[in-house]
């Protein structure tokens, strides 16, 4: 694909600067781009590369105003560079249809337009929407429904009765609805709680591969609208994350944790079990929450803790050494004064 | 299903205060319940919501003994509610079968009453026990033995020669007997030394989705009775862990380390190798264990401590900042007595 | 097997002290060797066990010169080992055939002597070398290459277009080419960033079980030659690791990071994204790196710092409770002090 430079600007609602008639056929990286590229500058950290890039064009924010380049002056650099994206990397059409080697049991119902890869089991009493797809080695357990749109890649398992929304992309290796951890007594009985409730996953939802995702012991696992899950999250029973959030991977969520919408979580963090965490929380890259935390804060820390005291308590820590040091030296200050004052 | 409350009551050993001719048909959390509904009290931190609940019975324990509800007094709330689980919501049964899209290798036994979905693979000369479920996509080597009565949910894999025992479940995703992550020289050669071993996972085991358990080196990595492993969970080669324990998700436990029974690991903990771990030992969620433990010891913290220690440890960590402030103004304080002294 | 001891020491090249004619039938650890097995010494901790071990020959290293056990001398006992397993243990021999239970797309290729077992997904203009092995539910999306010897175990998913070298071995549920975690305006609108790039592993590369490496955003995440992945490793887009690399289980590294040649990686720890970690960086496990560590550091803690200070950071931090009561005693001698001086 070949477009002029003045196509693409209309397209995102910006003004060049420069010579708007230039060719453009692909989206790159600013250190990688060379001739007949597209790149961007989101970071003004990154603004002294916009002189040495090979690019023939780049989307910048209004307060670049001149360069020797050609620019494409944009309100949002970087969600501009996602619409490229996706203008010069078309996703792979699929051709819509059920392959004779799926398995489909009693009662099952597919919409239109849905494909269907070899090697799919499909249980009984499933209702799957129009468009979806479902790549090979995907299990889908009884009496599941899938909503229009959704895409479940490889070898993903839907135990029975969940519920997974419209437009929800689900990447390979997830696990939605296994047992939530529950037994009475542990370490010494270990005896099963049954996990007799569900996984609803709302619309919109993208979750990252190999992540897991328990059943409630009763009720519902529930995530709700929108929100992004990365890979190898454990997500436990009864959790409820709202909707928007993000949850880097490797985060851990015990059991009945309620989180609010908006909230986000870095890499590694763990929330122990049946704790709430309001609004627009931002929980810091392995921190470790142990309480309830109301909207709006930033927490970091294991134990965690409201973010600008985390940061006075980590300068402190390098110091510890330091600091020891110096109550040695004034303990034996106090003893030579407590001397000199007996004298 | 509607029973009467006097005839669950019965079941559970339990008395009713309250009226015994109530229809129950549903079991449901005490703040969901309505009516013809029976919930539980297992906390007496919840007990004000005794009054509250729109439930038709409450579970409750002996130190409850009046209230405007109808009450089953039993010993244990909470292994009564896991009782009345299994009743209200009865497992599915499974047709057993074996279908003709499963592969079968040469050699290969099945005992009676198994059920084996569509696109199921079994190799040579495997023992599937009597009653023995495996879900669709499972993978299972050559020369793997499975005890009666255990199930394996989609997609889970067992690498040649392990051995499962009896009632074990293992939930989708879960990966039993890969390679070990042993190499020689490492950073530098990285060759790699061959895992000869297996994996042995003992009687009434469950293990969570997405887990891994390697194979050892040579001789075994092995889980014993009756002990009960999350999702996302590491167990590295050549470890064993004794019985009745519980390790929650995201725990790893590195090469050859050994740990008694009735140990519990809290979510997210790291183990190093080479270690032992005595029985009934508790580990904080997020700890670093490092050195051996003893047996009945609870430690806390990355490097672990004694609990009571961490906790204390942990009361300073957030002062750190006032006392540097403490310790600079008794610098300069010493400083004037030093001034007045000499004058 | 049987192997006369001279003969095993003739393939190790090293020398034996004592009876050379005894037969050996099998390797084992020196806790577990009895008669006929062959057994090692590599650390000097374990020398003591020389004595008492009941394998019929032991690997030694020249610093033991004398025992009465029988000895093979060798320059390094644990490589022999591995060498041994290699030559008692002997690698099952697949028998080449592609099983007409697989399903492959147009254009695809496959070498001489591939392996393709029932349940596999082969794509459409997909490339395999000759000797691969590709296990049951195993899914290999359109435009996939993968070298030769390679040996992909079962339940694997390679997405579209990735690039996988030669000799390269990845374990069960291992997830290449997922999308990369990225949206536009993370935790209020969330829209996503279409991932175009690919994901690229170079020869002899292993990788752990249920590990998950995703695709590029644009361009591609890295594996360079010779590196040796654990399970439950987090691997984000656009992240590249060196040659030779070792990364323990359960490790995350975040987008754009790049690491040089010969780093290790111990378990669990999380690297921020868009820094650089150096050759032959040594990072402690469960470490938080945030920032760019220069080649040859060793670092621990996390946030992360030089191990050795870490080390003092460490030992003070145990001692907080001493620290503060020792302040609190020393506030009090200042104003007993102040006052004597007062009067």
């Amino acid at each position: 694909m070949e477009i002029q430079l003045r196509k693409i600007a209309g397209l995102l609602e910006g003004a060049v600067i420069g010579d708007d008639t230039v060719m453009i056929n692909n989206v790159r990286g600013i250190d990688e781009a060379g001739n007949g590229d597209i790149t961007f500058i989101a970071n003004p950290r990154y603004r002294h590369k916009l002189e040495y890039t090979g690019a023939s064009a780049v989307l910048v924010s209004p307060t670049i105003k001149e360069s020797t380049k050609n620019l494409v002056v944009v309100q949002d650099p970087y969600k501009a560079f996602a619409r490229l994206l996706g203008l010069f990397y078309p996703e792979d059409q699929e051709t819509p249809g059920i392959s004779d080697q799926v398995f489909v049991g009693e009662g099952t119902e597919f919409g239109e337009n849905t494909t269907s890869y070899p090697g799919v089991y499909v249980g009984r009493g499933v209702r799957i929407g129009k468009g979806v797809v479902l790549y090979p080695g995907v299990c889908i357990g009884n009496n599941v429904e899938i909503g229009e749109d959704s895409i479940l890649y490889p070898n993903v398992t839907v135990y029975r009765k969940c519920r997974i929304g419209k437009r929800v992309i689900i990447h390979a290796g997830v696990v939605v609805g296994s047992d939530g951890f529950g037994f009475t007594d542990p370490g010494r009985e270990n005896r099963k709680i049954p996990q007799v409730g569900i996984v609803q996953i709302d619309d919109d939802v993208e979750i990252g591969a190999n992540t897991t995702i328990d059943r409630g012991t009763l009720g519902k696992t529930w995530i709700k609208r929108g929100t992004k899950i990365d890979n190898l999250v454990q997500i436990a029973h009864n959790v409820v994350i709202g909707e928007n959030s993000i949850v880097v991977a490797q985060v851990g969520i015990s059991g009945s944790t309620k989180l609010g919408n908006s909230v986000v979580i870095g890499g590694q963090a763990g929330i122990v079990g049946h704790i709430e965490i309001g609004d627009g929380v931002m929980i810091a890259a392995r921190s470790g929450v142990h309480e309830d935390v109301s909207s709006g804060q930033i927490v970091s820390g294991a134990p965690h803790m409201p973010h600008q005291k985390w940061l006075r308590t980590q300068a402190c820590i390098g110091q510890l050494p330091d600091m020891r040091r110096t109550l040695k030296y004034i303990e034996e200050k106090i003893e030579a004064l407590e001397k000199q004052n007996k004298a």
